[in-house]
């Protein structure tokens, strides 16, 4: 007997269930892009390991999985990697085809990624990412259109959320004010934790990481922040008034809001300043997703960016995205109880047969059904009665199409609702109905 | 500059039209299993490399992708690799799974697999297999839906095709009856070549391969085996009438021809006694099927085995499968224009303006289109018109939007009908039923 099989460590099988809930996801997820008009693309799993290195840090390039050459010139072909993230391989796409783009493109991306980090309680080696993105234009319709994105996309899986929003020009504002433009990453970290720690406590952070007394002093007003984003809006205008970076940033958290106010969006939008997201990326708004009814972290984050496409030799184009978190939205959905329950019974009726010959009588019968797209299934053995209704009661099939000699004379079914357990004796034309009963 | 990027041999990019046309191909596949009750697994693009090794033959285990372990364990961690086929992840997750698994069990598999086989036209290191099997039940019921199957696939992607039909067990009691069991292979080969080389050569052929003239001789009434498929069986039944395993064969083919008569199958469907695919490996019914509109070879193919996860220690498990050739059925759609027109502008309208103001108003309008499910984009910016109508053009948008000062006063857009060049004013309420038009 060969040992028990498995699969490797940060991996994951999904079954039936688990993958009718992804795609019910990522449909959701892809009908509401392509009602903004983005599109598909796809990259290949393999990237040359030139284009992966150096682009997620050191710490991201000993998490690259390398693959090894094979066969006699292995030791002159290229090296290769698993891809490590959607926006690397799509940076390198748009330089690539960018003389067959119609830009700005807007493109979509739902692919797996690979990762050789520690497997932990949900963290992975092998993941989805599903990635929508604007590039070429600097617009701020494109942070327009992602935000009514999240918002459709939520009101569809029926998750309550609260969109966070800030600028990377207002953090690096907040830093020159204060005199201390160097030290953007440690202002933003510190005040990050104003909630957990309180003020005092922040600004202690802020004297070990550096910051005179006064520029702490200074600090203050922003940390006190607080009222409609309207008014803090009014108030950073006045704190950033001598930095052009800095008011920068507020016109254009202005102009997203006045775009949203146009198109009447009703989501929980909130202005946090202690948003900062992978700043050495991110140059203009940077958007965080939370669900309000599950403690789960950001389920969606992205921002704009001005020049991802420089790495590979294409400067100054501006693009904005965000990707939507498949793995934590299942999560959410699973803990809320808000899959849609006809999502785990795709087949409507199963045919359960006593013989041979009734065997071939729900053959043609299912032809039938499934002429008028109705999924049926047939048990293909007339077995014992008990093993063809566990069948339909594993697979959850809601009605089971019982056939014997009395059902063959009379041209019908013995019609069970596995529900209830209710029988009928039906015609084929009443069970072509079934999804009015 | 950096260099141009690109990506490894043997990969590809799929653009957006690719995206579309691949997808449409998938889910009208998906539809159809769904329709029978199959449902879709997926399992990692990794497995360990004791599960891949050896189930390729020699061949095989030189063109898998292995992943180098990366870490201060790598030498420790068990070795892995990308998947060959979805064949044998499927047999290793059927025995790793099988508490949880209702059998028999229906699935689908779609994924990409990975092999380090020279790249040339048509062969890529990375392509998507198709793959559909019921396994835990040996009825010819599992055959005659895989060939309804393929019937209702080709039918909805309007393919006219040809499925060949044979069985392992009468290649065996071929090589029975005529003394060489042994041959099987060698006979199977030999006559696979009838159609190009005639019956001379074929008869050569077996000589060099090692039979006797008397048992060549034997095989005559084999080779010059002729008429209907219910006249080339009642032959095979007295050619075959000393080997028990030969007529087995022939009374399940018998059984599945009656199975499709019930259903009055349509598909053309040929016995094919020269049909052997995978002989090692297949152990009752064998498929394929072939486009008649266009030369390329095999663009599904399949049949019985009846010790797929014996390898991984579940003997005893019969099951029938078949995979559709995804990169072959879209060179034929392609060859013979058969894609929908519609898959190119999934975006229905595109707004282009004059001007900040109109943007705003664009913007609005296109909210109350996506409401109703229409898919538009409002062009980002209000540029030159020629290159806003460039864009249209480009992503292939059939109507153009134009909204200057004129519009807005009349609550109206000009609509451009972008085939046409037709201009007409419309007010929201006639936009919104421009599918009717």
């Amino acid at each position: 007997m060969a040992q028990k099989p498995s699969i490797p460590k940060g991996t994951r099988d999904f079954g039936q269930i688990e993958m009718a809930r992804r795609n019910y996801i990522f449909n959701t997820i892809k009908n509401v892009f392509t009602l903004y008009g983005f599109q598909q693309i796809e990259t290949p799993a393999m990237e040359n390991i030139g284009t992966l290195m150096g682009k997620y840090g050191e710490e991201g390039d000993k998490l690259l999985f390398r693959i090894q050459n094979s066969g006699e010139k292995a030791a002159l072909a290229p090296e290769k990697g698993l891809r490590y993230d959607l926006t690397v391989p799509f940076a390198r796409y748009v330089v690539q085809h960018r003389e067959e783009i119609a830009f700005p493109f807007k493109r979509f991306q739902i692919q797996p990624v690979w990762r050789a980090d520690r497997p932990q309680k949900g963290r992975y080696r092998e993941f989805y990412q599903c990635d929508v993105d604007v590039i070429g234009s600097d617009s701020l319709v494109g942070e327009l259109e992602l935000i009514q994105i999240v918002e459709e996309v939520y009101k569809r899986l029926g998750i309550r959320v609260c969109l966070h929003i800030n600028n990377r020009k207002i953090l690096a504002g907040i830093a020159e004010v204060i005199g201390a433009p160097d030290k953007m990453i440690d202002i933003t970290v510190a005040i990050d934790k104003l909630d957990k720690i309180g003020v005092e406590a922040v600004n202690a952070e802020l004297m070990e990481r550096g910051l005179e007394a006064e520029q702490v002093a200074k600090l203050q007003p922003i940390l006190n922040l607080s009222g409609t984003t309207a008014e803090k809006l009014t108030a950073l205008k006045t704190i950033l008034a001598s930095s052009e970076t800095g008011l920068k940033g507020v016109a254009e958290l202005e102009e997203v809001f006045q775009l949203l106010e146009d198109v009447d969006c009703r989501l929980n939008i909130e202005l946090d300043l202690c948003l900062a997201r992978g700043l050495n990326y991110y140059t203009g708004a940077i958007f965080e997703v939370k669900a309000l009814d599950a403690q789960i972290g950001s389920i969606t984050g992205g921002g704009r960016y001005d020049n991802l496409t420089g790495i590979f030799g294409l400067p100054g184009v501006s693009g904005v995205g965000i990707s939507f978190g498949a793995d934590r939205i299942y999560d959410v959905l699973t803990e809320l109880d808000l899959f849609p329950k006809e999502l785990l019974s795709a087949t409507q009726v199963l045919f359960a047969t006593f013989g041979a010959e009734e065997l071939h009588y729900a053959l043609k019968w299912a032809k039938e059904l499934r002429a008028r797209n109705i999924a049926v299934e047939v048990y293909p053995e007339p077995t014992k009665m008990k093993k063809q209704m566990g069948y339909a009661d594993d697979k959850q099939i809601p009605y089971v199409a019982i056939v014997g000699g009395n059902e063959m004379e009379t041209n019908t079914v013995m019609l069970k609702n596995m529900l209830t357990g209710e029988q009928k004796q039906v015609t084929l034309k009443e069970l072509l109905v079934i999804g009015n009963w």
